[in-house]
């Protein structure tokens, strides 16, 4: 029996306080960052350019004489595009096709409505003027990821996209700068940490402050974010990433428990559960991951993954199992089953679905269209996938006729004293006809 | 010439310097505040009930035994509504359907499309489980409140809407448990602060755990809202109201000068600024401002609001107006126009446009349909106003046929590996056919 991964039985009267146990996570406040982080958005606001500048020669260890330095030209990003394999260059279009097809159906329209009266309300919907895009440097960084948070953007009609990636030393990922290439990215500096978020922010004499920055980064980044949420606005702050597998034991153990890998070679905090009801595929796929793990190249990761926050569990049913991954919301839910369909309907809390043994994650994670910046720790109960939803705002439209306003004033002026609002009623008063 | 108010001409070379520092507001910091919410949400994380009872007994001097002794039955709200008067319980119905039809109209609805290979792609929206709101006690309780906060979430389809409020020695608004009769409200406790942000947030043993809390608050209450953020879902921390007209000249300079009194009278720190292409209009509003402002009620809280952050700006324009009012992206825009309705499209940046000399601002903040909750300190930038979507979330449906697999995974497979990700490409790769 493996030891690599706990199992666990949704029937032990313990096992709802094990599984809450099993889904705590809190990132923990760290002093050393929040203060870092003061001074850095301080530094940056104060001294724009400058602070960024020496920033990155500190953090970084590039060393520029001007922020013009700092900007990648549009040349740079088609020449990596070009300098990619055909093969490479041929997912990433498909990729970036796929994606922005299922995103187009995302949009919201502006709309309105008459009244009798002539009195016309609705609702007018505009795109974000320009957005950031925060890409990380080295290990984590990621070409779905532009894809990914650059489309919508681009499909919702954003005016300027302009996306931040550190280049330590000066190294940069060809791949990245490619899916900027293919994904439309407007302008792009070389700057990351606090301090590009400070500059997205608040705007410098040579970057221009935007309204809205999304992307994945570090805990400095992440803290940057909530500090400016408020001048701008920001996407959610992701925890890590999780996988809920429902199983009624008729997919392939391996399979599953390559699916569970994938999941947890992101980070040692990833999180896989497995909820079966055959007691015996349990035993399989418990097997399949024994003999697979010592082959994968990021065993380590996977191994801690697995042991940290891992978990086999066998439920009485899938009526049990959907009430269990509603508990969860899972960032990731894979319906592993023969016949998938009816229970879509039956999970409230996901942020995507994944239908039928086909449906792997990792399809979703690049090309099936979907986005794949998903609502993590429990947050599918209130939120949703980054979309083209999160680039558009809308404006309420309200235009009352004159015989409209003599039926709300009356309305408004009895509900305004209620208030104690005198200037409200005799606003509204002061439009009724004699 | 009135004193009341400044006056700023767009034409002089400092104008948008000085735009800027009358905009800037800033919510300080308050390390008292911060300490007692830190306390009161371990307080209440802890033990629960027996907290908020505590805090309650403390803060509101009410001391009960229970935590049932602080839920108000149905029959008390029914009994509030019952005890209004006519023309109350009338204007409240009528401001309740007219917010009731308007946002049937921003449901969102699930969609999905199939491809050639039998792959199915789409979004399911469902509605959040359990939402709490937060209604203020004492002088800024405002049952207009409980309707724009309540009428959406039941229009979503929440399941359950629990209110808070506190009611300081016992004191209760009629209106608001009136309010909340109408609105559908399933469940009051008269419990508030920071202590009632935690038992939403984290349940107590006598009140559920919620997935989102909204509502207006003291400093006490945003500050807690913005440390349960990620554990439940919030609406925004809104600032200072405001309100910006535009004005060509044509309408009535007395109606011009109590729409600004209607939104100065909320509180000091509330922004009012009319935009007018006129100077002698500019002249007549200003001395409106004058001979009207003795006659309020509220004329010490509307003088110190019109002396701290009013304006009374004169532009060259109308394309200069909407350029300036892009940039202050108003929570309210008065288009106080001979023919407003070209204008609006001009308008990119706004919470609600009022649109003509009959829709005014107070309209809308009680009746005519839209929601009176409205993204302030230029986050209309990058936000909506509140509305039925707040309330609904989206999952992404993946049904991958098996034909599909075999293009995507290639795809994925290739990206995969790309990003160093081997797990993800074999979990792909497993699903191609020999």
């Amino acid at each position: 029996m493996s030891d690599a991964i706990r199992r666990l039985d949704a029937r032990e009267p313990e096992f709802l306080a094990t599984l809450g146990a099993l889904l705590a996570f809190e990132s923990e406040a760290d002093e050393r960052i929040d203060a870092a982080v003061t001074e850095i958005l301080r530094a940056v606001r104060a001294t724009g350019d400058a602070a960024v500048i020496e920033y990155t020669r500190r953090f970084d260890h590039l060393h520029v004489g001007s922020m013009a330095d700092l900007e990648l030209p549009h040349a740079e990003l088609k020449a990596a595009l070009d300098g990619l394999t055909v093969e490479q260059r041929e997912a990433l279009r498909t990729a970036a096709d796929r994606v922005r097809r299922y995103h187009e159906r995302q949009k919201i329209e502006s709309w309105s409505y008459g009244e009798a009266d002539g009195t016309k309300l609705g609702q007018q919907v505009t795109a974000l003027d320009r957005v950031g895009l925060y890409v990380p440097g080295g290990r984590a960084s990621y070409p779905s990821s532009v894809l990914m948070n650059a489309i919508p953007a681009k499909v919702a009609g954003v005016g300027e996209l302009i996306m931040v990636v550190p280049t330590p030393r000066g190294e940069k990922n060809p791949l990245v700068l490619a899916a900027a290439a293919i994904a439309g990215v407007d302008r792009v500096f070389t700057i990351g940490g606090a301090q590009a978020v400070a500059a997205l922010a608040y705007g410098t004499q040579t970057i221009p402050q935007v309204d809205k920055i999304v992307g994945p980064g570090n805990a400095y980044v992440a803290e940057a974010k909530r500090r400016v949420f408020g001048t701008v606005g920001i996407d959610m702050v992701a925890g890590p990433s999780e996988v809920l597998i429902v199983s009624d034991g008729s997919g392939n153990p391996d399979w599953v428990a390559m699916d569970i890998f994938a999941q947890a070679e992101h980070d040692e905090l990833a999180q896989s559960i497995l909820l079966c009801t055959d007691a015996g595929f349990i035993d399989a796929v418990a097997a399949a991951i024994d003999r697979l793990l010592p082959t994968m190249p990021r065993r380590e990761i996977i191994a801690k993954s697995l042991a940290n926050r891992g978990a086999l569990i066998h439920v009485d049913s899938l009526e049990q199992a959907c009430a269990i991954a509603n508990r969860i919301a899972p960032e990731h839910l894979e319906l592993s089953l023969a016949d998938p369909e009816p229970w879509v309907a039956k999970i409230h809390h996901a942020g995507a679905i994944f239908v039928g043994h086909h449906s792997v994650e990792a399809l979703g994670d690049y090309c099936a269209g979907p986005n794949h910046v998903l609502p993590t720790m429990r947050s599918a109960r209130f939120s949703s996938p980054l979309g083209v939803y999160d680039f558009q705002k809308r404006t309420s439209i309200v235009h009352i006729s004159e015989e409209g306003a003599q039926v709300l004033g009356r309305v408004a002026s009895v509900l305004a004293h209620g208030e104690g609002l005198q200037a409200h009623a005799r606003s509204a008063e002061m439009r009724l006809k004699g």
